[in-house]
């Protein structure tokens, strides 16, 4: 499935010098059906390549399955078994084990709303808790802040087409104890490249992820905190900058969010207790804070 | 609606100088559940304010209206004359004008999938082009390659929330000829944004948009070519890289793609013939371009 970037031509401009033709290259985005058990439950736009991890991974996120044993196989349709019809590699259809409930319907809708007229952030982190099978309030790891502070630098490195295309994202999972790199996905849309990681880990039976760090590329959304939560990751780091209910659903599931990781500065958005810097529990710098801020 | 930006206590860590408590400004992130006729037809994470011109592009951005009067009322669940439920301002019901289709119950999917196993992108393009109502192949607005190169700069000189929390995406309407601002809106969401300007466009009966070009701070992605698209716009410019399928579905349908313009540089990835630089049609050093190639 080399399908990850594709050449097209283009007309580069620079003021004062004029034009010429060249070719660029370009990340390649495709449609991706997930189906379950022959019925559509989504459509994501993503870059091809990985496609059982990623709808491995969004049904770890949607709350469908939450362990290896739980997912059968996937097929692609139109493949062998399917009647010969045209296989666009597009559409995935995944069965579950004997005994998992089927999807509801409504399964994208659930993260979001709890009654008639009660979408709120708050009922959406409440969907959250309520869902998740991999809790992470206990997870007692302790991270260095010298270690998360070097991870986008790392991601970046492994980040083969991003260099190409400039258009990629990227979400890669480290060992806090060893500082192994497990896997790094990179795909047009971010929550697409953690799904991936996230069915990487459900497919080698490595769920919950106790004692790992999940580093992204780019922002950090309510959706990526999330698949962050249901997936059992105690810490989350990005780049850029999260949400307010980003931060919140940290907050209120138990995960360590780091936020604007650059050079060698960061904001701990929650959970600080979980990170140490230069050799102090950071927790203990925001009691003095707090204190000093009466 | 001042709830664009909110404030959060945070641990500010820098290596080798320790932590300390601070308060940050992060972007506002809620869900809105958007109905029609009071069927629920999608949730959006997006940052609240502009509501209902959010709703308001998103269907048009989806084919279900095209011009003003198609569009009757908004209104919150919860608000007035709703039985006095609970506000969360998070629902909003739009009321379509007598005799305008309602959405079918799939229209989220109709721009993915044609058939029983044709998700591709080709079939999103088709999906595109014989959905749309306002095409742009016959806009013949010219544009100078220095008024794209300045777009960047002016986006981010109104971005005033940006500033604050370095977590907004912008999109903003410019029109060719005078080269004013017409509308600017922030959002968490890029698509979002885009369905904002494209909402008060239509709330201000001016669909098609003709003549104008639409800005936006980040990538192009396949869904923000199409929300061009359905707008009738004819020259979209991106700060960063587009997609492989944002570039097709820009060719297929018309509209002029500038990418990567940073600086006194920019990628032309589709109608090149739109754009003159220092003085000359540009689509003239295309083709001497495609000539020395050769």
């Amino acid at each position: 499935m080399g399908r990850i970037t594709t050449r097209r031509p283009i007309l580069k401009l620079t003021l004062g010098e004029g034009a010429s033709r060249r070719a660029d290259t370009l990340a390649v985005e495709e449609p991706l059906e997930i189906r379950v058990a022959g019925s559509p439950l989504a459509v994501t736009m993503r870059t091809p390549g990985h496609d059982v991890e990623l709808a491995a991974g969004f049904l770890v996120s949607e709350g469908i399955i939450a362990e290896g044993a739980e997912f059968h196989s996937a097929i692609h349709c139109g493949g062998p078994g399917t009647g010969g019809q045209e296989n666009t590699y597009n559409v995935l259809d995944i069965n579950l084990a004997r005994g998992v409930a089927l999807p509801d319907p409504d399964a994208a809708r659930r993260f979001y709303t709890t009654s008639s007229c009660g979408v709120c952030g708050k009922a959406s982190i409440d969907a959250v808790r309520t869902v998740s099978r991999h809790p992470v309030d206990q997870d007692d790891v302790q991270v260095d802040a010298e270690q998360i502070a070097a991870l986008p630098d790392r991601l970046r490195a492994e980040q083969a087409a991003f260099d190409k295309t400039g258009g990629l994202h990227a979400a890669a999972l480290f060992d806090a104890d060893s500082g192994e790199l497990l896997v790094l996905r990179e795909d047009v849309g971010r929550h697409n490249a953690v799904d991936k990681v996230v069915g990487w880990a459900l497919l080698n039976d490595r769920l919950p992820l106790r004692r790992q760090i999940l580093q992204v590329s780019g922002r950090a959304s309510f959706e990526l905190v999330q698949k962050a939560a249901m997936a059992g990751i105690p810490v989350l780091s990005a780049v850029s900058a999260p949400s307010s209910l980003a931060a919140e659903l940290a907050e209120e599931s138990g995960v360590t969010l780091a936020g604007f990781v650059r050079g060698r500065s960061m904001n701990i958005y929650s959970h600080a207790h979980r990170v140490r810097v230069d050799g102090h529990a950071s927790s203990a710098y925001a009691e003095e804070g707090a204190q000093h801020a009466r």
